[in-house]
């Protein structure tokens, strides 16, 4: 399997990213990856691995590039050429740290669609706290606005997600919604609702609310991606600053809560590991012909690495041509 | 000032909301509280105290009524008693614990609508982690879609409410929005965001993420009730959830971490306190002719006592008599 990776995405690129590619080259020497950008910054890294090809190109797009133009006139940046390299069929997957909005419109423009996907969904798992299982949830954001047939194209993308990538036995599907109750919700996802209920290939459990989430109530979370991008940011922002105020409340409490803080090291880094989503890989635009996966920009060499992991698990279970399959056969021609 | 008490609403009543009457009676002797519910039962935490008027009712509205449905058959019902004495001049505000979609029913059919609000919205004050300080948030659920007008009305709502009940001059507004650029979102958000910045008679800030509304980005954030449910549950969820983890990892990291715990006891009581929201009082559905206020189902009397802080602002402040003024004033005839 290749992987077309674009090592200059991200606040510490090219450096986090090809230490990450090093340490998935050490676990997955099936893999070929293919690094898109500056050869000397690269090679930097590399410590002198001659088993990694690297492309060079002097151009990347940049965090605050306006996506769809970056994509369009910035021909020779690493990300662009990366999702070409998939295009062309010279790459099976791509991976990036870089401009979130641009490797979405990447996917779209240059991987391109599934035939019969309408919107591909941005799908994450994030932690079940106290397990080692998570959920995924879709969309994250790709769409600012979904209509209900969407909704249950995103069950079957996370149910097809859930069952080969994370080895889940019938994936438990939930709509997010404010309230349990089958007529809760807006329009959308009251129509929603009735859809999912009659989608055979899915096993839908009903409404679930975002209080709920967290402990697993469902394997597969679908919702709206206005509505997923405003959860997973108060999900992650919420975590970040109880962690913070933690931190800020022990530093205050003087001697006696220092030697507390250090008793309790175990139990901190324990809490740390289970928010941490990061360990799961990174957040796949999924609907599209080719795994396109993409980490935090501030992400480090482990997080890269455990993408990679997960890109290499999407490859080595076909779940992309067994999407193409499923959705190919229900489509109209 | 007169305060109506559903002093049978919520799981632990009438005892946590009588002994919380009584806290409220001690700090604020200038109200006249009227008790609806069960006499002998709310008699029997009342320890005497006969300054606080109790009219009996046998009939209560329970947490799985159909609120609708609820409202206009129990006619007798402690909470649509309190309301109707709202409604007819006999009190100032009713405060309840019970079911929240009977409360909003009750609100909007008896106590009814300001003239000019179209859609009154649910409103919070939250927690800023790290500040005494909060931000107003609605609608958090009252109505499952909203127009982009009503965002405008929220975004009147919650500065007049920070303003006058919170004490914040020059209220900052921010709109919910899955980016900051104004171009960003939804149709319904991109509209609000244009209709917003003509606003005039408020300080509009522009778009804020869910993930920096818990760190002060703006004294009052607007949405619409279907995002907003879900962004609080999410605030809740995952703080609840990482609270009970800790607790969790605390009691499996043996005497070290146990001991570890009691020197952090300070430490980790702020982290409680700075999280809890509850200090702030309970939910205003906001638009009403009346402070219509609730608080969670669960609560003490310590957070009875809050609320009942809460309302006695909003009627010493004549905050609900000036959105009143404001609103009739611009509405047509």
């Amino acid at each position: 399997m290749r992987i077309a990776v674009d090592a200059m995405g991200g606040d510490n690129a090219p450096k986090a990213i090809v230490e990450g590619v090093l340490l998935a080259h050490q676990e997955f020497p099936d893999i070929e990856f293919q690094l898109y950008g500056k050869e000397t910054e690269i090679r930097r890294y590399l410590n002198g691995e001659i088993n990694i090809r690297v492309i060079h190109t002097d151009e990347k797009i940049n965090s605050d590039d306006e996506p769809v133009k970056a994509i369009r006139r910035k021909k020779q940046a690493s990300m662009v050429l990366a999702a070409q390299a998939v295009k062309n069929g010279e790459a099976d997957a791509i991976f990036s740290a870089g401009n979130t909005g641009a490797l979405l419109a990447a996917g779209l423009f240059i991987v391109g669609r599934i035939k019969g996907i309408e919107r591909p969904g941005l799908l994450s798992t994030m932690p079940v706290i106290g397990s080692e299982t998570g959920f995924d949830m879709l969309d994250l954001g790709a769409n600012a606005e979904n209509k209900p047939e969407h909704l249950v194209q995103y069950g079957i993308l996370g149910s097809f997600y859930a069952a080969n990538v994370r080895g889940i036995t019938k994936p438990r599907v939930g709509l997010l919604n404010n309230g349990t109750e089958a007529s809760k919700g807006s329009e959308l996802t009251k129509k929603a609702f009735e859809l999912l209920s009659q989608e055979t290939s899915i096993h839908f459990v009903g409404n679930v609310e975002a209080r709920d989430i967290l402990t697993g109530v469902a394997d597969v979370v679908v919702t709206d991606g206005f509505t997923g991008n405003a959860v997973l940011k108060s999900i992650e922002g919420t975590a970040l600053n109880i962690v913070n105020l933690l931190k800020t409340s022990i530093l205050d409490s003087g001697v006696k809560g220092k030697i507390g803080a250090l008793l309790l090291k175990d139990a901190l880094k324990n809490l740390k590991n289970e928010m941490d989503y990061a360990k799961y890989g990174g957040a796949v635009l999924f609907g599209l012909k080719a795994p396109v996966v993409k980490t935090h920009g501030s992400t480090g060499p482990e997080a890269v690495a455990a993408t990679i992991r997960q890109i290499h698990t999407m490859l080595e279970t076909q779940v992309v041509d067994k999407l193409v399959k499923q959705f190919e056969e229900n489509s109209p021609e």
